[in-house]
């Protein structure tokens, strides 16, 4: 069952317009909240932040969140899902195609549930990356769906080997092609400011809270491609990769190739935020 | 009625799954072709184009381009199209939301006509421009169906009471929201290279041989903000927009503030290239 407009009906009866902005223009923004336990994670923040990404872009939500809140509970509930993903989109409207805002735009919801399990392994092992140049657009700040140098470059990275690709713009490391980035050297934490060229992650926000937390100095500074390659540990975070270890960097490994213990304070302090029965199989 | 897969189908028949990584990643390619007489226009040159695009982001065309024309010609009857533009987009396919490459991809390709007259008027008369920085990614010579950019920087345009928008990439002009951009000062024609920050416009191939014909010297080298606000002459190339004059940049007037001779000298050797009946109505 899926989220299409403000009902919940079967896949099979999801009809999108051919005409629908999202389609030829990417004209439009996303969300993915992970569910435990049947509810969404960390709600408050995913919908503030569907809201400023709809704001940027001028898309009018045709119902407010709370409303949008409810139906995803319903598709959660008519998913049968218990833990697992929730994806949402809103395009600006189907229109006649001709780049300005149409008049009257009725934006285009749609959303559905996807399987996930929290990824063990790689949460325990780590996995490996490449660094890539960051080809996006200057507004990675919004959630759009404007995503394919993320795809391209998440195969690049694939095809060379490796599990994910590290982007730099120039010389600065940026994000992941679908997480933040951030880097331990001398016991310090790094991760790029939360500016324009990178996604204000959630995850990275409870990182940084944590790591206050728990008394690990923080830096949101530019950091350059040396000086990942020369951290003591690497890590991603999003909301479904949640802190995930990178061991290895182009083919070496990352301080001793194996995660790192400012990695797994951290880990355990994520972890014991989860809901109960989320955290059971923790690392 | 609309181009669908492989067959022509009233457009109430075609749905997009809400699974086309073309509406959830803008992961596809597209191309605008004018249509005059019953016929597609420079169509060799738009055929090469969406084919190095298609490589360019490793979508594989379901068949061959002499299929897709024959298609396209079977969509332009159907309709009863004399003179307009045809659409078409390819997507790499549906597929769970996964950000590599699915294996077995099968490309979904849409199409449909739209009306279209030469626009007389702003050939005539020019239109108005406004700076605005160019915040899109670093392929732009791809042409892709990640447009949000171009979009919302035409809608600031048409928002500070503009025609239109010319991007500069830092201090170095690049293009318009949906056409390229050329000046032409002290009887020198300039145009931004051909490289990764600008799509590589038939039309602007065009207008660099038509001006190598009539000994208009051309250079196709970076230019400043500063260069572009003393120009004499400023003009936008584009399947649609052909060659139409910008006689007012951020309020000012360009030149004397009509079109010069030698954006005159080009269209009307554009024209002249036109398929006959299209001509007739010439400015």
């Amino acid at each position: 069952m899926m989220l299409s407009g403000n009902r919940i009906i079967p896949d099979e009866e999801v009809h999108i317009s051919p005409l629908d902005r999202g389609y030829y223009f990417g004209d439009g923004i996303y969300e993915v909240f992970c569910i435990y336990d049947g509810a969404l994670f960390e709600k408050e923040a995913h919908f503030q932040r569907l809201l400023r990404s709809a704001s940027e872009v001028r898309i009018a939500l045709p119902y407010p969140t709370e409303r949008l809140e409810e139906l995803l509970g319903e598709l959660i509930a008519a998913n049968g899902m218990d833990t697992g993903l929730v994806y949402v989109q809103i395009t600006r409207c189907a229109a006649p195609r001709s780049h300005p805002f149409p008049l009257n735009a009725e934006a285009v919801v749609t959303g559905w549930c996807t399987e996930y399990q929290r990824p063990l392994d790689q949460l325990e092992n780590g996995i490996t990356a490449v660094l890539l140049e960051d080809i996006r657009w200057h507004r990675c700040d919004i959630k759009t769906l404007n995503l394919l140098p993320n795809v391209l470059l998440k195969q690049e990275a694939m095809d060379r080997g490796a599990n994910d690709a590290i982007f730099h713009r120039g010389d600065t490391v940026t994000e992941s092609s679908s997480s933040n980035v951030m880097m331990v050297k001398d016991g310090v934490l790094w991760t790029h400011p939360a500016d324009n060229h990178i996604l204000h992650g959630i995850t990275r926000a409870v990182t940084l809270k944590l790591a206050g937390q728990l008394q690990i100095p923080v830096k949101e500074q530019f950091y350059t491609v040396d000086d990942l390659r020369a951290a003591d540990e690497i890590f991603l975070t999003s909301t479904g990769a949640e802190l995930t270890p990178v061991v290895k960097l182009d083919g070496q490994p990352v301080g001793a190739g194996v995660p790192g213990p400012i990695i797994r304070r951290l880990q355990q302090a994520y972890v014991a935020r989860l809901p109960g029965s989320s955290s059971r199989n923790t690392i």
